[in-house]
């Protein structure tokens, strides 16, 4: 199995990212095929003690796409950027996955115009694992596709129960409409448009609205919702944890000896929870509708976040997340009726 | 200053509003006026010792409208309702504020039927505050309109702006449009339309966008978005400020014996921080844009958080935050120019 991994356009520059790959395909027993700046790539396993490691490849790419560009434009124009040298390698069949942590906008356009959706996929979505009181949520779309259908939320829904159910072990996943309250009537037109169609899919189980502080407490698994809002509350996430965190550790500063005391005995256990709060352990989101495992780290990942993140893309591969997408969504429950279709598709599943 | 208190219809029922107003009376040197069950209320008063008091008054109602109701329906046949009869109070001048713990949705729609929005005023948002690093943001609109449009959307923004002047004591407070990243050209049709928008509305100080880990930083003192979005934001910082402190303590409990000690030192510290993020430490959201200040405080709130509520209140009247409004409003940049009508206004007001 190959995972290829586009090293450029991150936060701290190739370093982490090989040195994540170093580490991945002796945990893994993978081989990783890394992308981006040869010569630089190349020094870097050196001083890595692993430049004749038969596991790492180099795949030379002479651009990157930065941050600040147009996604579109950029993954047009520039060739020969690591991120579509790395998508092509996927369409080639050369990778079996793929790992980004650059430009999340680049890696969603090089994965729309290199890659190609799965026949019937209307807009791929980003899934996001994040924690809850009793294990792991995933929230889709998590910022694919800002002004989403309710046809594409229905697709986020059954997308989204996949990655549960094979990504996160799962059974039949519970899977929740994100709205302002549990109440059928309620919500904005998206959601009131969406509500029917996700109650009428037979192929996911869907529990009904769920509203914003269910995401975190471990009663629904499949949260969805539309790109723009999937992605504000990702990223409010991340700066409230923090927040929190600074706040607890101001508090404990400001209370006196004893409490100065105190925090110093608690912090070997907040360790462990730091860890399970940083979305890195993660491994990345997944774009989800798109015809191989392609995923998304955030680009301040470091060495360990990328060797996770390698690790998920090969229970990704191994799991066959794309086949079962490409299965259910070829059997999703029609407009019209389609619900024998459905059926027949879960019994022979079953 | 009378303020009008609906003490029906909550989560814990009357009893922690009479207490709450019991407190008020005595720390804020306001009237209130108990809107709800004249012999239920007169009982509470007695059992509190307060039943002399000349400064606790009584409006009896005879009907309640329940969490579950349709907020519209509801205020519309129950003319007797606790709600419906406290804004009529507040429309008929008799009292100059409202607290409000019961359903938000029969709130904003008495609001809207029986007190009137402001000249000017296409849409009411509520305003709540939340904490941040470096004091308090208040978001906007959480709830009041869930589809909202551009001009909706800077209304918002000169509200909460004029909000987070008076109400936080923040001088040309910093105005942000919430978005999915900073760029101008980022967002979904809603954000992109609303950014030229603010960007030229003379009467707020507008930062541009600003992404979800912004909303805790300290960095923006107004943060604009419809009010499915805030919805979900807000009830979602809830569930993940609960689920955080939750992680903590459970890591504390399995952290051994040490992680115990230091779990019980540090306890005096943390309590002051749940406080901080205690969202009804900040006695309530305000719904602005209707013609009196016109409070909304959670539906479990208890007597210390109905007492603050109503401490808040004496203040919005006191700071004639509706005048403000109204001449701001009437002020606003208009579509073609008006800008030198504008600057105008702001001359007259420095």
């Amino acid at each position: 199995m190959k995972i290829a991994l586009d090293v450029m356009g991150t936060d701290y520059g190739p370093s982490e990212l090989v040195l994540g790959a170093v580490m991945a395909v002796k945990e893994y027993g993978c081989d990783v095929v890394l992308v981006g700046d040869e010569p630089t790539i190349r020094e870097l396993l050196k001083k890595y003690g692993a430049e004749n490691d038969p596991h790492l490849l180099v795949q030379h790419a002479s651009q990157v796409i930065d941050m600040s560009e147009h996604p579109g434009i950029a993954v047009k124009t520039k060739k020969d950027a690591s991120i579509v040298v790395a998508t092509d390698l996927l369409r080639n069949k050369e990778c079996d996955a793929l790992v980004s942590s650059g430009s999340t906008g680049a890696a969603v356009a090089a994965a729309l115009f290199h890659l190609g959706r799965i026949k019937g996929v209307s807009r791929p979505a980003i899934a996001t694992p994040i924690p809850s009181l009793t294990g792991t949520t995933v929230l889709l779309d998590s910022g694919a596709k800002v002004d989403a259908k309710p046809e594409h939320m229905v697709q986020n829904a059954i997308m989204g129960s996949i990655y549960a159910e094979l990504m996160l072990g799962i059974r039949n996943p519970r899977v929740g409409l994100l709205n302002i309250g549990e109440e059928e009537t309620k919500g904005n037109e998206l959601a009131l448009a969406t509500y029917p169609l996700l109650k009428r899919e037979k192929l996911i189980h869907f529990i009904g609205n769920v509203e914003g502080r269910d995401i975190n407490k471990g009663t629904v698994d499949v949260v969805v919702c539309d790109g723009f809002v999937g992605n504000v509350v990702l990223k409010f996430a991340e700066g409230l944890a923090t927040a929190i965190l600074t706040m607890v550790k101001g508090a404990i500063l400001q209370g006196g000896l004893l409490a100065k005391l105190g925090g110093l005995l608690i912090t070997p256990a907040l360790r462990g929870l730091k860890k399970t709060l940083d979305p890195e352990a993660y491994g990345g989101a997944l774009l989800l509708g798109v015809r191989a495992p392609f995923f998304i780290c955030h680009g301040s990942s470091k060495a360990k976040a990328i060797k996770s993140a390698i690790g998920v893309a090969v229970h990704g591969v191994r799991s066959d997340i794309v086949a079962r997408i490409t299965e259910d969504i070829a059997n999703q429950t029609k407009l019209d009726d389609g619900v024998s279709q459905t059926q027949e598709s879960r019994r022979v599943r079953q």
